[in-house]
């Protein structure tokens, strides 16, 4: 057994413990956790400085940010896990019950899922993050950091291990896989007989690995190739305040657009007004402006590069907009059941049968009609969190809060019937 | 371009037609589907000539009976098809609904799978029950038909096309793959762009491969190690009568028992009435008897083949009967949740906290007290029908009945919202 299975083994022994768990013990457990990590500060950060000189010169600013931590973050961890405490606990909610005509009773409930695997990044905040979600969810969790923060995520795990011992969960319930090497991850893939769920957290590379791999039930999550369609029915205030919002209030998350679609019968007037909101207007604002990926029509109306053949299969995460023009509603839903990523994918309209239209035929987790993509969002959804938001089909959609987390079981009560 | 892949298209291509058909037109497609089969019923038997011609001597009997045609079970298809039309709609059910204090509107809509695909062995109406099936819940579907019962499923779907000729669902919409060399399932299981959902169905080996290689999420289904623990507090005339219905009723099929695990202070007396029950008494009524492997503490109280060591992990799908004898509730939870595969299991007791015990701590997906676990089948669940029965817990568990082969979206109606 190699040291991975040997943590898989240990993750799967302590289920019990955080499955049957009422309510009250999960969230002692989850309080405890907080405080522990609280307590553990300052070799959290000793841990995090290690992670963060290894990674000096090697990895690029945006990512040192996001690695670094500060006792202010550590904070924000511990509240976030009180805020997972706080949440109604999905588990044991009766679904659906039925009396068959001989008598049987039949009742689905809500159950923990067993053990959750999750892959991600270097963000050390996921340890936490994932794994109170995962408790409160009922389960056991496996974690697998990416290698930069690994020392971080190590200093994490062994103060939420702190919490747990004091309480009725098993601390074995929480295991960070020692194995930063790739062979971790692709053990992880293939344990189907340790996780009932593996859920892949990062960028398209990671994603794409896990889903390719995985022998374990996968929710693949993520990559937002995000449109929004500016129908010639549109009220352009709302239109320019949306692509606005979508493209520039944070690029560099899943929600964020990356293609606008706009009718040609209103580019020449509308391009002109969106470029100076979103280049002008930001230079005189001292921001970065937003450049455009253009299509030979597009580029009729307003300044920049002619759109190269992947720019509209690319997501950016940056000031970068891809413009294209399109004849009508069906033509705009073509090109985005093409090249999207059923993910979030919005139309901007007044005019009530486009809007129909677009939200029955566009195949995405979140269709939006006159509203920002951006909220697509477990916590503006009001799910009270969110562990990913899922781009397939299978299981949950778009954003996962604790519901999504968990599976169902039918209880059957008889009195001795057998079946004809 | 492969065939297979070229099939996988026109498919994709014509979901469409499915995803977005309403109700009436779903069911007037899948009525002329039920007449077109009957109307077709001589080339289909001839077919099916050729294929049981083909496979003389080379299956063994009770394959051939499964292989076989007659007008009868070309109409009971045609019937089984307009028992589907029958049901009601799963999709475009409202499932949630909320305004957000910034008055965001989100609905949360039952929607159509896409594209299903289905894997399964030689059961010539598997291939009209599972194209109802998926067009009933809106999705197109790529069939994988057994090598043997491919003429058979080729003249079914031909005659299926025909039917849906003279409706708006478009024919392309049901695919019967043609490569019926492994590489065609094989490039099913990696055809994420095409397919949204993969069913397996048929024995262990096929499950096995599909969950191995698919990279389309799949849901696993079938194998059935199904356990029933007589408990010291059982009534035994409801134990018998439980074992009795669960192992002979149709040994063959997933929900029929596999393993008895009786507490070892009943053992003694309650084994040797069993065993008069499932030998004496079906030797004297000319039945086949069950068959005993046993653990050595019940060898001692009545007859039959000490257990392997593969025993209580095989699913005989026959009138074989593993016997264990344990200590408490607790012991035979162990067991069944080391040895089963989360299907069906169930305990036959009088005591209250002992059922109870038993249905928190089982993780499968149909936990019986005091009934057969024969029940566990989508027509038994009021689902009307069934897909098959998943044993894992992403998405599905237990029988699937239109509902399970569904997803959802959220749409979201603003009134220019941006996200601060």
């Amino acid at each position: 057994m190699s040291n991975t299975q040997k943590q898989l083994a240990l993750a799967k022994a302590a289920k019990k413990s955080v499955n049957t768990a009422d309510t009250e013990e999960k969230n002692r457990a989850l309080l405890a956790m907080a405080d522990s990590l609280e307590a553990a500060a300052a070799d959290i950060l000793a841990a995090n400085r290690q992670d963060l000189e290894a990674a000096a010169g090697k990895i690029p600013e945006s990512m040192t940010d996001r690695l670094l931590l500060d006792g202010k973050r550590i904070c924000a961890m511990a509240d976030g896990i009180r805020a997972v405490a706080a949440l109604p606990d999905p588990v044991g909610e009766i679904l659906e019950t039925s009396t068959l005509p001989n008598g049987l009773k039949i009742v689905k409930k809500r159950v923990a899922m067993g053990v959750i695997g999750i892959i991600y990044e270097s963000r050390p905040n996921v340890t936490s993050d994932a794994a109170a979600l995962a408790l409160k969810s009922g389960s056991a969790v496996v974690l697998r950091s990416g290698k930069d923060a690994f020392q971080s995520a190590r200093a994490i795990v062994a103060a939420l291990k702190t919490g747990l011992a004091q309480t009725r969960i098993d601390p074995e319930a929480v295991q960070l896989i020692e194995d930063t090497e790739r062979e971790g991850s692709y053990e992880m893939m293939r344990a189907k007989d340790y996780l009932d769920l593996l859920i892949p957290r990062g960028g398209a590379g990671l994603i794409r690995a896990v889903v390719e791999n995985a022998v374990v039930p996968v929710i693949e999550t993520g990559t937002g190739i995000v449109h929004i369609y500016i129908d010639k029915d549109a009220d352009w205030d709302k239109a320019l305040r949306i692509v606005y919002n979508a493209k520039t209030g944070r690029p560099a998350v899943c929600n964020s657009m990356e293609v606008l679609l706009v009718h040609e019968d209103i580019a020449a007037n509308f391009l002109p007004k969106l470029e100076r909101l979103l280049v002008r207007d930001r230079i005189e604002a001292g921001l970065p402006p937003v450049r455009f990926r253009l299509d030979p029509q597009a580029a009729r109306h307003i300044g920049g590069e002619a759109a190269g053949a992947d720019d509209f299969d690319t997501e950016f995460l940056d000031y970068i907009l891809a413009v294209k023009t399109v004849a009508s509603v069906k033509e705009a839903i073509g090109h985005i059941e093409t090249h999207g990523t059923h993910h979030s994918d919005g139309i901007v309209t007044e005019n009530r049968h486009a809007a129909d239209y677009f939200t029955t035929h566009i195949d995405s987790a979140a269709v939006y009609v006159n509203a920002s993509t951006r909220f697509t969002d477990g916590g503006e959804f009001g799910l009270g969190c969110e562990m990913g938001i899922s781009t397939q089909k299978l299981h949950a959609r778009g954003p996962m809060g604790l519901k999504e987390l968990t599976s169902y079981k039918y209880i059957v009560q008889g009195t001795g019937q057998v079946r004809e």
